[in-house]
């Protein structure tokens, strides 16, 4: 008997048993019903043929070994960037990237996936949304969900309690794209954070100072920076009556201000979190106040309700003061002090802000609920989505830590593929041609039994850092090699022929006015650097 | 009764049975023996007590419930880079995209998963190494294993025919890494490929030449670049008395040669994969022959027994071709035609290559089979691994295509992980110190109360594309000011005081030689720029 349980247990660890349940669990519950009922009578024999009929069901539902229609494409929410969709990210991150430095950011990098439990926690209701590596034996993995909680694992690990640093990489939703609007599974995060003991609000305004000049050089149009504190977010829910236990819940719900309009926020406040409609209510009248500046901070220290929390009173000042050093980065004009911000995620302590595009001309076609749900009564342009968002959150690294000794840290996250799918239209419909490769020359030819001459010259150009190609055939027609340089904006075109060959000379073509000169061998390099500078 | 099975079906589908069985299997197995000899008397109270135990047992095991102790580490096999590796890793990157570039080739990128069945038959004995996520409803996902693949399915489902592209991205293997030889789970792969129909041996050559610029760029030390042909070693296998059905394993065998000496692989020949000594003896007469050129082709198509096969005579021919190129290129001063190349993968169909630097001075340290078992009878430099390699693949685009069309495409990958590794090193005995940003100036103050002054003219620095720090400190000491910039090795500092603000001036200092002169306001930024210019 005692292989029975055996054969069970290895046949549980062997074969992906996982896998065959939950396909039994929605079809075929009879046969693994068989199998236990009749168990206490079952020879090995039997428990063979069983098993055999388990394989059998794994293969139909689709097991390694059975026969598939094959698909052809990348996974659900994923998408392949094709050379031109690359040209355009690699211009969007190099502006990213220059300001980052400006800055003076260091980089790091992190592996994609992470133990499990270094995730676990960190996301509240958002976890579901973390993709898991199978169980081959190990450790358990995730994808990880963010470049945050990674970087704050990199702090406690290494002991690191001051660094300013950038991170872009790739992150992991399961969340149910909508990918016109440039949302994916797979995505860009291009982080910027700043982490040590500082003298309050600075480093909080060099980081709104960063979303202002990104936003600004990629030229998207119009923007606003929406900023708030999770301190004057609590003050409120305390002042209003919410339970201390669920201002992370509420929290999340006044989140969705962006996307739908207040009555349906307090109806899931009030129906699905089970607060009292006045508390709902007076929460309303915080978060359907006008947005404002510096005077709107000075006016709620002054309100008789929210005056009375320390929480609210210490996030007001900080606001003010944040607006001050703004006023010296010469952003003011684009930021905003607004109640209703409240960001989804939990780790958040303190100051938190949100960027979005102002101009809907350029950007993604937003829902129908995000034309309506206007933000907190604001009468403005239409929102179409955040381009950029962050906070301070100083209590995450300490979660990492064995002591618990916090580091406190401030950052900001670019939304990058928003603002690759805004480029991508604002290139598609622009006259000018992205190019995606940077050749200056072509070597050609016009006459056949040239090829070991091409070569050659090609090699000579490579030498002299030249960035040239020549085509893959024995005797190409030069109108294929000129139609090449058509095609992908290679500006010049070296011609050799016998008469060339025996001149010393390379006939240099520009492709663009057709005019031609001879160049002599030993001045092509510096005569192509000369041209492709100027152009 | 059906209660049983089902609660037996939900709780496998649900909580992670193999995990649990695992456990079983090793340790305790009589619970789950226990449980199914008295299934046929169960009642649902019992079976209740009995899934609450293996709750517990799990919680044990330690699922997602139980307590831990915390791990703060990365997964086995990954590592994050610090600021100063990724510094690094960003001049090598530079460095072989420039290559990749003057070679006039564009970029594409891909997800990081692919569906399983993409993957699924691609890779030989080494699929066990695949990554696979979790089954969490939908698709059934497996991290890349390579770029090739993905490369072959983005061809095949956008119908592209021709194309140079170069990939740069990580790549997932669960292998068991020796990470001291750079050598990991996670990592990059630089590839460059050229698919289309060409005349033969063009694109091949280039491929070649990019290796050679790349490693002669890099300063890695001395380099050999071996080639070979899979039709040679096809023909040299049938010809040798080698079923052809064994062709791919003998190929993993012979592969094997760069880390083992002859006689084990002949002894894996013989014992393990069944074939007759005399036939191992054969092929062993072949691969440990002298490498060398044109001549070694021209003697081998003379050769009489392997002269009888088509394949090898075809892929002798084309060596012969390929050297007349790489001689136009000027690269056969590290060319070697070597019998004993195999490389491990199943998908190439012609020329293969494998380049290894051989100044073992600056590379990671070999194991002592490394050292010992010199590949093919070679008396040359002990070989410290495998720095890039690739080869011919005219039949993988042709799996993803559903008419089975193919595209031939060549390339080659750039072992990135070893040459990181190996510039680190140098880094580390360099006298020079690796900066880690690049900012140009550091806004101090030696007085108090200037925070303010400080932000602004920091602001105009940036303004003025000046990459520039400033202290988050409201008073920070000069000291500090000047001794980051010690540390971080920013070369000036811009220094305010009373006086300064007075006379519209700014202290601008040097830090290296510690000369400070008073620039006028309107003129700084075009006086660090010239002053960071020169440096």
């Amino acid at each position: 008997m005692a292989a029975l349980g055996l054969t069970y247990a290895r046949l549980c660890a062997g074969l992906n048993f996982t896998r065959v349940c939950n396909g039994l669990a929605g079809r075929h519950t009879g046969l693994l019903m068989h199998l236990t009922r009749s168990a206490s009578g079952m020879t090995i024999a039997q428990i063979d043929e069983e098993v055999a009929k388990l394989l059998q069901l794994k293969a139909q539902i689709g097991g390694d070994d059975g026969k598939h229609v094959f698909v052809l494409k990348t996974p659900k929410g994923t998408r392949d960037y094709n050379p031109k969709q690359m040209a355009i990210r690699e211009k969007v991150f190099n502006t990213i990237i220059s300001c980052f430095k400006r800055h003076g950011a260091e980089t790091i990098d992190t592996p994609v996936f992470e133990l499990k439990e270094t995730l676990t926690g960190k996301y509240g209701e958002d976890s579901k949304l973390i993709y898991d590596l199978k169980d081959q034996g190990g450790e358990l993995l995730s994808l990880r969900y963010d470049l945050t909680v990674p970087f704050a694992r990199y702090l406690a690990m290494n002991k690191i309690t001051n660094i300013k640093r950038y991170h872009i990489a790739k992150v992991y939703r399961r969340d149910n794209p909508a990918m016109t609007r440039g949302r994916y599974r797979e995505f860009y995060q291009c982080d910027f954070d700043i982490a040590g003991q500082y003298d309050p609000m600075i480093p909080d305004a060099e980081c709104l100072r960063i979303v202002y000049e990104i936003l600004s050089e990629l030229e998207l149009g119009d923007f606003r920076i929406k900023v708030n504190d999770r301190r004057i977010l609590d003050g409120m829910f305390a002042v209003c009556g919410v339970p201390d236990d669920k201002f992370r819940t509420i929290c999340s719900s006044v989140d969705k201000l962006d996307k739908m309009p207040w009555e349906e926020v307090k109806n899931e406040i009030v129906k699905e979190k089970g607060l009292p409609e006045e508390v709902a209510d007076q929460i309303g009248e915080y978060v359907n106040m006008q947005a404002g500046g510096m005077e709107l901070a000075e006016q709620l220290l002054q309100d008789p309700k929210l005056s009375k929390s320390k929480a609210a009173c210490a996030g007001l000042t900080d606001i003010k003061l944040l607006f001050s050093f703004l006023q010296l980065f010469k952003v003011t004009d684009k930021v905003v002090f607004d109640l209703s911000l409240a960001r989804g995620l939990d780790y958040y302590t303190g100051v938190i802000y949100e960027a979005i595009l102002t101009q809907a001309g350029v950007a993604p076609i937003p829902t129908p609920q995000e034309a309506n749900g206007s933000a907190g009564g604001d009468d403005g342009p239409v929102s179409v989505g955040s381009v950029a968002g962050g906070g301070r959150y100083d209590g995450l690294v300490g979660m990492f830590d064995p002591k618990g000794r916090k580091v406190p840290c401030v950052g900001v996250s670019i939304g990058i593929e928003r603002i690759f799918s805004i480029m991508e239209q604002k290139a598609e419909t622009s006259a000018e041609k992205v190019r995606t490769t940077e050749t200056q020359v072509m070597v050609a030819s016009a006459q056949k039994n040239l090829l070991e001459e091409r070569l050659k010259l090609t090699s000579e150009l490579w030498e002299g850092g030249i960035k040239a190609e020549v085509m893959y055939k024995r005797n190409p027609k030069l109108l294929s090699q000129l139609q090449h340089c058509e095609d992908t904006g290679i500006p010049l075109v070296a011609i050799l022929g016998e008469q060339e060959l025996c001149d010393g000379v390379v006939k240099l073509r520009n492709v663009a006015t057709r005019e031609e000169v001879d160049v002599s061998r030993a001045d092509l390099v510096e005569e192509i650097k000369r041209r492709t500078l100027q152009s």
